[in-house]
C-alpha cells in the first residue's frame, strides 16, 4: 500500500488540505501532518529557536505548532518512521497561486522542498484564485500527478511546483519559474491604544508572461508544472563574478 | 554619499551585525533595520498573517518584530524612502555558515534576496564557525565586497551569498551552491508539567566537496562567493518532465 | 431557553471542556468560545498589543487565537450579542486544581472573572488531579452549580471558583482562598544549538490547610466553592499604611 | 547596600522603567530584569507552555522573553540568587493608570504581586496619563515609597499598587480598589488578504468615585496607594453561598 504524507501552510483546518486528502485516498494511505494554525508566507523556515509540540488527533492526523518545514521534518523523523515512512509527500492545495518569485516565499512549496531534501519525492499544489475557491479540478489533477510521480519517479533532487488555474483547464504545461513585477503595499494603521502598526500587502504591477513560464501557462488556462530543486545558484553569473578582483 | 541598509536574522543585538556596521561605516552611511529578536532559520518568510511594529532606536537604527524579509520590505517602503533609499543592502554577519541547502533556510540569505527582488543589490555574509566567533576577517572582506558590488554592479537579479571560513584566509573563490548530506536529529524532552516537546537539531553526515562548490572553497580556506537568484527551477529536468503524459 | 457560554484555558480540544459541554447541554444551549491552543497560566491577561482572529467551527463553536479573557470579551461583544447574549458563563473543566494563590495565575478562573466584569455570572471549574483525569464527578457537579447559580443568582460582582477533588466526593464546602507555600523550580537545559533555556516548574512545600480554606476542603474530599471578586485590596492593611508618613 | 529588583510590563526599552531606574539608584543597587518586548495586559500570567530565554545586557540588566511574572520568577531563582537576592522589588513606572478592576489585568501590578508571593516586598507604580508622559513626580514619589517600605516593612503578604496622577500632586491617600464601569470596544478591520481581524479597546463609561477609592484619590489630585494581596475571596459572600443547598 502506498503511503502519502500530506502537509500545507494554511493549517489543518484548511479546505484545500481537506479536499486534497479526500482525493488522494484513492491513491494510497494518507497521513496528514500540518500546522496547527495558518502559516502563510512561512517560506522554508525551520523552527530552531524554540521547541515544537506534536498533537495527535487520530490515527491519520497530527498537528505541529510550527511551519510546513517543521511538519515534514517531524513527520519523517518522529511520526512516520520505520514501516510508516511515506513514499511521497503532497503539499497543499494552497489557497492562491505560487507563481514566479512567490515560490520562494511559499510554505506550500517549502513543504515539498523539505520532503525532497529528506529523501521523499515532493509535489506542491496551489489553486490560482483569489476567492470562491473551487478545488475540484486541482484535486483531480493532484491524483494524476501523484500517481505519475510514483510510477515514473521524479528526477534526483527535484520536486514539482504545480499551479492550477481557476476555471476550465486546457491542458498541462511543464514550465520554468517566471518573473513578477510587484510592489509591496504597506498599510499603516493606529491601534486602539494610539500606536501605529503596519501590514504587508502587495500590488502586482505586471507579469513576465514569456512563453514557457509558470505565469504564462496559467494565464492561458493550462496547469503549470515547474520542476524545482534547492539550488539558488545563478550559474550564468559565475564567469562575470570570477573576473572581479575581490582581494584588492 | 553611499547609503547602506544593514539587516540580519540574529537580531539587532547580534555581535555579527555590530561588527559589520562598524566596518561598513568607512564605505558609507549605514542604516540598520533588523529583527527585534533572533529569527534564525526564518528563511524567506514574510509576515502576512499579523501586523508588524517598527521601533526607532535612533537616527540610524530600527527594529521590526518580524523576519529579515519583513525588515527589508519595511525598510525600503516605509523607513528609507525617497532620498534615503539605500544603494546596497548587506545582511549578516551570520553566526555560522550558510552553505549548500542551508542557504534555502537562511534568513541572512533571504535578507539579501528580498533586497534584490525590491531592486537594491544584496550581499549576505556568514562566518563558518561554531563558537568563539571572530568577525575580524569577515568584516574586512565585507568592506571589499560591498565596494566592488557598488563599483562593478551585480548582474541583473543576482545577489551574493558569501561565506567566510574561520581562521587564516587563503583567498576568494566564486562558487556554486553545494550539496549537504545531513540528518535532522530531533531531541525529545518532557516539560515540567509532564508533556513532551521536540527540538530540531541536525547531524551533518558528509558534504559534497566537489571542486567549485561553496563547501569545497571554505574547506580549503577560501572565502566562498556564490552568485544567487530567486529562481528555483531545475531547468535540466524540464525535458524529462515534458515527456510525461500528465493528462492520462 | 437558557444560553451558556463555555470557555477554558486548555484550548478547544481539551477533554475537560468537551466533558463540560456534554454535561451542560441538559441545562441549556451551550456556546463554546475557547482558545485555539493551550493558554495555561494565562491569568487575567487581555491581548492589547496585537489583533485577534476568530474562527467559527460550526453554529456552536468558535476559537480565538488568544487568552480566556480575550475569548469572553469577544464572545460577549462580537459573537453572542443581542438575542444570543448568554445568561451564564462556565469556564473549564481545568486539568488540575486552582487552589490558593494559584487562582491568581489561572486562565480558567480569569474566564469566570471576565464574564462577571462584563455582567454575566461566571463559574470556574477545576479538577484537582495530576493525571488520569476523570471528569465524571466534576461535570455532574457543574450541572448542579450552574443550575443553582441561575435560580439563586450570584451575589453582585461575585463569581465562583470551584475545585473538585479526584476520587469519591464527601460533599461541598463554601471556602476562602488558602495559602500555598511553594517554590518555583527552574529547570535549565541546553538547546541543540548550544544555547541555554529555562522552563518554569514548581515544587509545593506545604499547604496552609486551615479549616475553611479551599485546600482544606479538597484535602478532606469535599468540593470547594470559593466566592470571589475582582478586588485585590488588603482592607486590613489600610490602617497600618495610613499611619505611614508618605510625604516626608 | 540595599538591592532593588526592577521590572515592568512595557519592556526594557520603556521610558517609565528608565526613569524609575535613574531615580532608585539613590536608594540602592538597582538590577533590572524586564520583558524583552512589550507585555501590556499580561496580568499575572506565568509562561508554562514554553521555555524562556534570559539575555544579559550588562552587569545590571537582563531581558526575558516572557511576562513580568516570568521576569520576577527568573530574577529571584536564577539571576539574583544568594548574596544578590534583592531586598525589595519595584515594578513600573507604567505608561497609564492601573485603577479599579484594571489592576487585575495589569502586568505591572502582577510583577509586585509575584515578588510578594516569592517573599520579596513589592511596589507597583503607574502614571495616570494617556500621552505626554512626564515621569518626574512619579519617580520622585517612588524613591519615597521604596524607602518607607524598606524602613517600615510592608504588612505580611501585602504589596502596594501606587497610581500617580498627571499634573500637580496634592498629597497621598491610602485607598481601596475602586470599580470601573467600562465597555470593551472591539474594532474590526480587514487585513490586506481580505480576512477580518479584531482589536480590543475600551470605552470608559464612568467611575465609582466613592471617597476612599483609588480612582477618587487620583481624580482629586492625590497619589493613590492601595495595599493589596493575592486573595480574591469575596468574604462577605460566603454566608449567602453557604445557605445554598449545593448537593440537591
Amino acid at each position: 500500500m502506498i503511503r502519502i504524507l500530506l502537509t500545507n501552510d494554511d493549517g489543518i483546518h484548511s479546505d484545500g488540505l481537506i479536499k486534497l486528502e479526500e482525493a488522494l485516498r484513492e491513491v494510497g494511505d494518507v497521513f496528514v501532518v500540518a500546522p496547527e494554525s495558518e502559516m502563510s508566507g512561512a517560506s522554508h523556515s525551520l523552527t530552531l529557536a524554540r521547541p515544537l509540540r506534536i498533537r495527535q488527533i487520530d490515527e491519520r492526523h497530527w498537528t505541529v505548532d510550527g511551519t510546513p518545514t517543521d511538519c515534514v521534518t517531524l513527520a519523517l523523523h518522529k511520526i512516520l518512521t520505520g514501516e510508516l515512512r511515506p513514499h511521497i509527500c503532497a503539499s497543499g492545495i494552497n489557497h492562491g497561486g505560487n507563481l514566479g518569485d512567490d515560490a520562494t516565499y511559499s510554505g506550500t512549496v517549502a513543504g515539498a522542498l523539505e520532503a525532497t531534501i529528506l529523501g521523499v519525492p515532493g509535489l506542491a499544489f496551489s489553486l490560482v484564485a483569489r476567492e470562491n475557491f473551487d478545488f475540484t479540478e486541482a484535486a483531480r489533477f493532484a491524483v494524476i500527478a501523484v500517481r505519475k510521480a510514483l510510477t515514473e519517479g521524479l528526477p534526483e533532487g527535484t520536486f514539482l511546483n504545480i499551479n492550477i488555474p481557476d476555471g476550465p483547464i486546457r491542458g498541462v504545461r511543464v514550465t520554468r519559474q517566471g518573473i513578477k513585477n510587484a510592489r509591496p503595499v504597506i498599510s499603516e494603521h493606529i491601534d486602539p491604544r494610539g500606536r501605529p502598526y503596519f501590514w504587508i500587502g502587495e500590488e502586482i504591477l505586471e507579469w513576465d508572461a514569456a512563453e514557457g513560464t509558470d505565469y504564462w501557462a496559467v494565464q492561458q488556462g493550462f496547469i503549470s508544472v515547474t520542476p524545482m530543486r534547492s539550488d539558488l545558484t545563478n550559474h550564468q553569473a559565475i564567469p562575470a563574478l570570477a573576473s572581479w578582483d575581490l582581494l584588492d
